[in-house]
């Protein structure tokens, strides 16, 4: 069996689940390199998983003409840069999302991409998740008819440090682009218009930042569908995260998951489990999927199960969102792709 | 319309009860005549529901030409002798559980019921419950197969009071007769032998009045099935009332009824509903299901849900267990007709 | 106990229902007249209760002076005229929902009962249901804190046919109505601003009928809580009636009432029940409660549970969210009272 | 970190199972030896997990000086006799339940260990399962206060070729030894007396092997707790492992596990998922924490979370429950003591 040699550049919480995934569950493929800008307690952590090279320059792995494919899961702002010098130089990408909050260099990255003719595939790990993936084959399958509401409740456990919210674009392009590609995967049609609306209920340092912490999101779908997500930044009770698919013969909803199934009767009442705690907890078997269907990809030649336009439509989504809050009205992506 | 004349024998709660479903949900019947023993507060009660009389003396009724049937829900040393009397009256009948602890007068009146061709109800009401009624309605269209295990869990929300427990026949012939008739009806067979263990781990006074107020017993049935029950004088939670048939092609199950189908997520976890409190909360739809039955029969001059036969068994069942766990082995149904 | 004498003008469906309801439930109130214009079965129906007099003018109710409450269940263009002739006649009134779907005739209503100084109370019967009451309680008594979102799921099984769709009002006035007395009755907050989306998509005759089948509605409450809110006129599954407020410290939810609590367990999978079929089995038990705490109201001389305010409020969310979708704008309530 | 050296004896399906646990989720241990009777395909797995040494002769890992601990995973005939050999060569033992089905054999086996002062831990890894061991947790903790009634619900989704029930020692020991061990570990109390009750109604060959499919056994403790066990070789919704604790303050349940938690409704039902498959699919989970606990114990010099005695209950309980059914009385684990 041919083994790919993997390079993982950024060595962060993502890129360490990626490379335990690669050496513990996919068999052909194996991490040769991992470079970091940071690399205090990198090698030590890349020595105890047998990865040969540990580098300060990406470009170390990119010249490597052994590495096949690399995984970007640096910080965002490098997304689109290293995904291009990854295309040029012929090795098949895995990019964490979002690809780039720029519109143009999102393109350009794409263009790459297509000109190298290498395989890319955009980490929305969600569709991969057990529970979302049944829900999308039950609705391939036909057995709800054909999908009337797409319904998504997205809520953090904690809201993230205000800096971080300062930088990352807002609730929509953090946070909420992950329910923007999970309404279109399960919608199966693309969204033509967006509205929402939002407030700051949780932590008013994000009003000062100019975020909200709490919103609802109707999603125009092409085919008619209609999509509503609603997000939070705090579940006291921890991570929410529920699909529901309603459809002309049926629908499919997915409750979230636990740690057990336990349940205590007691004169208090029935308790049973929280939802797990948050989104390693809770997605780290989709984590290992994705993973498995990227070098699936790579091995069979097929098309990736996430490709470059899925990584560019939510940001168009989450752009109109944000648009649409500001203005207090629906806006069109053909609006939004308007500016690219 | 034809509307049957109804004379009820005893008003404490039960009788209560009856008297209110045959006025409110039964069109074609009317309790025209009660009577009680002890008459405070039955006049104005009967006023309320438009009684026409109120009799200190049962004979009374029985003696009324205009009465079709009459409900036996005195207190239960009464059942056997009043039955009797009532089947010599001409009177259909439905009466309480038990028909009498005593063998030979529960078969004497069974006698009389037979000499007489009257229709005889014996009010195991909980056949009647909408879960347990879609049990055995699932079971019997084949859904899940041969019957192969009968499990059913039985839990009071509170003991009786001591004194009750000294004079009730104990545990088997006060509770769990119930859940005898309950497995009888889901198997569809009879039980051959009884195997009882039980414990006094609510209440120690329960000990000393000769009792047990936690159980378990086995029940094997002619069909080569076998029933589980599990009862407690005291669950902290409420009233727990659950059966489950597992069968050669699967399982049907029904769960607690409660009050509201709502769930709190908070840091704490995810609180539900406790069961429904007690009997008259958790069964007052059988109680209005078992009127309509026990009309319809007179009506349609077809068999009683609950025959004679089905107040016979369970005594028998209660006094095998009794004598199990007096003796530490399982005990044959046969061995205690033998007494007869 | 004085007991109060109650007409019933207009006997439907639910005309029926609440007599029902006062004849069984309510022990100090009597049915003592009814009316309709179409009089074909009433009389025996009128007989079976007990009822007095059956008139075809509703105006030999109004006209009798030991009349003290009436209930107005007539058609719903009636509503308005017929609650101001029993208010200027000094009956207490219940009238069904909606009270109009005119500003001015509303408002008319309202100032005729205030001037009367007679109790009214708004037959929005979801308020009473047992899951929907408890959320209240649950969200009142603090336990999740300050309300954030709160979501409603509507959905009907079946639509309703074609005729009634043409002089319904539309979807917003005839069924989303329920559901913004609900999102007001749970956020405790007043509507400020609507944005509906909908679309045709169960049966093409209603898109000719001027009308949507399908909706998802945002709500902007004055506290900075949102409402959504989605719609279907026909679920293959059933009546889909859910409530879930989200909060600060938790949230609550309510699913769906079942028939039973059974699960059949088989290869083909765990299968439970489907939701009560419609909205006379779902919400039976409210219809109930709603007429005891009118009677109460009226008894205790304190407010109604839902009053006058309660009964134009969801007609101008109802009359901007049809606006919303007309103009494909957010649509404020302030924009709506402006026409009144 | 020291890493301790693992030798692996038998390398079927439970010995792969371990050695990818400890491969991939235990950081101090290493797999350096693997054996077994039979070496097809041994070598080629041993391989792709860097096994260092195959061998056919397990006594070269029991030679081996850097060898710390081994796993005895072969035959079920030679657990004891390799047992008793690892132990007089110092290695620590993981032993697959049972240990033997020969009392003496087991005894001496509990000797050796004894003597040779390593560590020894019984395959029973349903004690690590995430539901189970919440439940025990939870048991422990007190919130459900004294346990009265411990349920365990224990069925398998296809019978075992009928030459394995020949071989195996029967239901009782081969199957329901595991949930003598669960009703143990949750009662924390030892069974005094058994009951089992059974039936061959899943397949005619298994009565003719001298054994039964469907069984229901009674265990009474010697803290006056009640247990009850139901067995199946066939649920034909697959895999059902249920446990109840029910106590002085209340009952603690686990349901079974399944792969989403969606449900889909349609107008045929709300459909929900079949519990996991098997063993495999069911307990993974506890098979790698019960391989972290071992090496824990081993590295902090603590006991064992199953030791030897944990090993020889179970075989006398199930020897009771044999004995049991054949002479159809309760039988005392000390008649069988009494045998050693």
């Amino acid at each position: 069996m041919k083994k790919f040699n993997v390079g993982i550049i950024g060595c962060g919480r993502i890129g360490k689940v990626h490379a335990e995934s690669i050496t513990y569950h996919i068999p052909n493929a194996v991490v040769k390199s991992v470079s970091d800008v940071r690399l205090d307690g990198v090698k030590e952590w890349a020595d105890s998983l047998g990865i040969q090279n540990v580098y300060s320059d990406h470009k170390e792995i990119l010249n490597d003409p052994e590495i096949d494919a690399v995984l970007v899961c640096s910080s965002t702002d490098t997304h689109s840069v290293i995904s291009t010098e990854a295309a040029n130089a012929g090795k098949h990408i895995f990019c964490e999302k979002p690809i780039d909050y720029d519109l143009g260099r999102i393109q350009s990255t794409l263009d790459a991409v297509a000109k190298a003719g290498v395989k890319f595939q955009v980490g929305f790990n969600r569709r991969f998740d057990h529970n979302f993936a049944k829900i999308n084959k039950v609705t391939k399958d036909g057995v709800i008819g054909e999908p009337h509401v797409i319904k998504i409740t997205s809520r953090d456990p904690e809201p993230p440090p205000v800096e971080y919210v300062k930088v990352s674009g807002g609730i929509f392009l953090d946070m909420t682009i992950h329910d923007f590609d999970m309404a279109r995967f399960q919608a199966g049609s693309e969204v033509e218009e967006v509205y929402a609306v939002g407030n700051c209920l949780v932590n008013p340092a994000i009003a000062e930042a100019g975020d909200v912490d709490t919103a609802v999101i109707t999603l125009k779908f092409e085919n008619g569908a209609i999509g509503v997500i609603d997000n939070s930044r705090r579940a006291a009770y921890g991570y929410d995260q529920r699909v529901e698919v309603f459809g002309s013969k049926g629908a499919v909803e997915a409750k979230n998951d636990t740690e057990t199934t336990c349940s205590v009767s007691t004169e208090e009442g029935v308790v049973s489990e929280k939802p797990l705690y948050f989104f390693l907890e809770r997605y780290m078997g989709s984590f290992v999927e994705e993973m498995k269907q990227f070098f699936a990809a790579i091995e069979n030649d097929t098309d990736t199960a996430v490709q470059g336009i899925d990584g560019l439509k939510p940001v168009l989504i989450g752009l109109a969102a944000k648009k649409s809050i500001e203005e207090g009205r629906p806006v069109k992506i053909s609006e939004i792709e308007a500016l690219m």
